[in-house]
């Protein structure tokens, strides 16, 4: 038996509608979700916390517990990027941990951990946090696909994962670069080496996804991540009704309803309806060109955005190409947030400026520096001369290491200015002092829900 | 090795775009579809030969030689709907033989040949003479389910198929219904009691067709039809990249360059843009209902036409329900065209008028007579004896066999109306007498292509 976490209320959205599906849109279908029997509902973290606020003038907090109070029967999961939480820095353990307590006090009842560069060292510490609250840990593998990964690696993460207390490990295929006779070698080894039920998340932007879930699942897999049908595919996930029906029958059999499922889709049909002005057509259309220039399907729009404004779209193609090569200069990390950002700002300067690393990024320097983690291989020797100070050498410890304490600093500030409604508050204001501030005095207006289609970027 | 044909010409824009591309929207990528390698490209017959007359104002022969001179090293196909041919009733076997023979002289190197009822006398014919021309030919299983239909009938089909001297069989899956463990069993029962290659058609309407590539391809499919991206999914096939992609470096590696196929990828995002108002979201959308309905794609976009121009889009439903009970009373029949409107306009009656078939069609009456072809299982008697005169009985031989020859009466006809500049005229005459005579008087135009959407008829 195949089970299914329906990831539709984070991943769906977030990956066809630039994450700004409102709580309100929720409200009125959580219960008959929480009828079908999925293994869980991925509801909160990834983009969708950060999107919440600074789109929706919604408080992510809120609406984690206005969906656990519909959702009485299946766990709800959040996707956690370790060390970064829900952003896109590194923050110190104190604040991880008050997050965790949080998030599992208000409703999680899974935690998916990952970290972009798979270096366990900034999984770990919120791994045993939630161990030590008792929720569900899944730790993640980021997949991808570079001359110096190998099955063996992501075998011996996963190991690692499970020595550490996990209770399930995850694919997270990120882009869709997953090939199917790839999973099925990875599935197999997994289910050989380590004891514990593996999850495969994929995405459909290169439209190999389905059939990669057809091996994986004949491969043993225990549960898929999937979205209902209007907002699947694309840079979404396969849909739930479809995987539900084509194992109808057989020993895989999910034996969730379709009948059940086909009024939840008839629901976020017009959901879609309503929002369709904000699917992009680059998320929804199938592109096998990820899988040469290993670009996640949220990266491409951010860089067709990045060029536009610069009025620079024609050198998109020099740019895609650039990335790989940035990527191979950083030691192969697998493309998600923070990387993606990272390599992708950094491949568009290298192509605007004319000269590679004539400027580099702050955030390349910190990424050198070892701020991020332990890169998959040796950054390249000259673009390291290049951004460090001579004599200046990288970190060799955990990242977080580095950090002092903040949580007294930010509930001291958070304090003064008044924003304070409940603890909550604090971690909010910590995770983004700039856009939390204005939030929580009530000076952010949601943005309006556009009415027609601007221009798709990509087919100007 | 697995084989492609690409069916974005044929199918593809008929699936997902009311089969309205024009030739003009050919000619430019035929050169390059030519370079992949497809096993072979399906280019004509089906639905294109009426929509290029009626809507378009083209000729589907000039089409069809416009296509063939560019196109030099692909075997170019056509889907023949037997002793139906392109058409929606039988003809005679002149007619029949004289359109084969000009389809052959035209370009048509192999021809896909299928009968709504898997009825193979209505079959045999046109089988003989595509064979005696020297053509491929295949034989194609409409697949359906149904309480009659059983694997073993399927098989026993194919090698009546065979035995006529067939050189492929192909499972024609027209409404995407094949699940993937039945596709195996199928596909593995085939590969070991007949001898030919087996080729794969279906649709992604319910999403399930990847998930089924990918068992048919491990039970030793030897070609899957596919479309280009941007025509592919939803109602038309899985993508052609796709499929290259996922199979890459495994023994099923089609060997096709994605990168000349991403170049052709590019074209047909244009030609998705030019058209884009022709796509009905219907078509674009996963729906597994069509599991519970058996409604092909097409069908379900026809039926909203025709219950909205009476004003009954509220009784959508309940014809959605009806439909089975005819389809049981009828003996079974796939749906597919014809048999696909014919149950689909009767179900409209019932519900309509309020009682069961108190309008019977002429259509389910010809059906009942036999006039078809023999249904898969015995219709209902009581519907029977509602159809038929007292004593009056179905025949019992194959359709056509009651039909006097035509094609020199259609020729004096269509001599003396002066519509006659190449014999192929008299078959586009012989086959649409009403909508040819204005054709090949010049007194069609072609529609214009829409340059805003109609508002979804289904979501209103
Ligand atoms: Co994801
Ligand atoms: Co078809």
């Amino acid at each position: 038996m195949v089970k299914i976490t329906d990831v539709t209320l984070r991943d769906g959205h977030q990956s066809l509608m630039a994450t700004r599906l409102r709580t309100e849109d929720m409200i009125p279908i959580l219960e008959k979700m929480d009828e079908v029997g999925f293994y869980s509902l991925e509801v909160w973290g990834g983009a969708t916390f950060d999107a919440c606020i600074r789109y929706l003038n919604e408080d992510p907090w809120e609406r984690l517990r206005i969906i656990r109070k519909r959702v009485q029967n299946t766990p709800l999961k959040m996707l956690l990027r370790g060390q970064n939480l829900v952003g896109y820095r590194h923050y110190p353990d104190d604040i991880v941990e008050k997050f965790i307590e949080k998030a599992y006090e208000n409703g999680i009842e899974i935690f998916r951990i990952f970290d972009a560069l798979n270096d366990i060292r900034n999984m770990e510490f919120s791994i045993k946090v939630a161990k030590r609250l008792g929720a569900h840990v899944q730790g993640d593998i980021c997949y991808t696909v570079s001359p110096v990964h190998t099955i063996d690696q992501f075998v011996e993460l996963a190991k690692k994962l499970e020595e550490l207390g996990c209770d399930s490990i995850g694919i997270k295929d990120m882009a869709g670069l997953l090939l199917p006779y790839d999973a099925k070698e990875l599935i197999k080894r997994l289910k050989e080496e380590v004891s514990l039920p593996i999850h495969l998340h994929s995405h459909c932007t290169s439209g190999i996804a389905p059939f990669t879930f057809m091996t994986a699942i004949e491969a043993g897999v225990d549960v898929v991540d999937c979205a209902i049908s209007p907002l699947a595919m694309g840079a979404s996930h396969p849909p739930v009704e479809s995987v539900v029906a084509a194992l109808k029958g057989t020993p895989y059999d999910t034996k969730l309803d379709l009948e059940l499922l086909n009024e939840i889709r008839e629901y976020f049909d017009k959901v879609r309806e309503k929002y369709k002005y904000l699917i992009d057509p680059i998320a929804e259309r199938i592109d096998t060109r990820i899988l040469v220039y290993q670009i996640p399907g949220g990266m491409l729009s951010n860089l067709v955005s990045q060029l536009k404004e610069q009025g620079a779209l024609d050198k998109l193609q020099e740019v895609l190409e650039e990335i790989p090569r940035v990527r191979a200069d950083l030691g192969y990390p697998p493309l998600v947030t923070p990387t993606s950002q990272i390599v992708g700002t950094q491949a568009v300067m290298n192509v605007l400026t004319g000269e590679r690393y004539k400027i580099i990024t702050n955030e390349v320097i910190n990424y050198i520096k070892g701020l991020y983690g332990r890169p998959p291989a040796p950054i390249s020797k000259e673009l390291m001369k290049r951004a460090l100070e001579e004599g200046e050498k990288p970190i060799t410890c955990r990242p977080a290491d580095l950090l002092e304490p903040e949580y007294e600093k930010f509930k001291k500030e958070a304090e003064e200015k008044g924003i304070v409604s409940k603890e909550e508050d604090i971690l909010t204001y910590a995770l983004y002092p700039h856009v939390a501030l204005k939030f929580l005095r009530g000076e952010l207006k949601p943005e309006p829900i556009p009415e027609e289609k601007e221009v798709s970027k990509f087919l100007e």
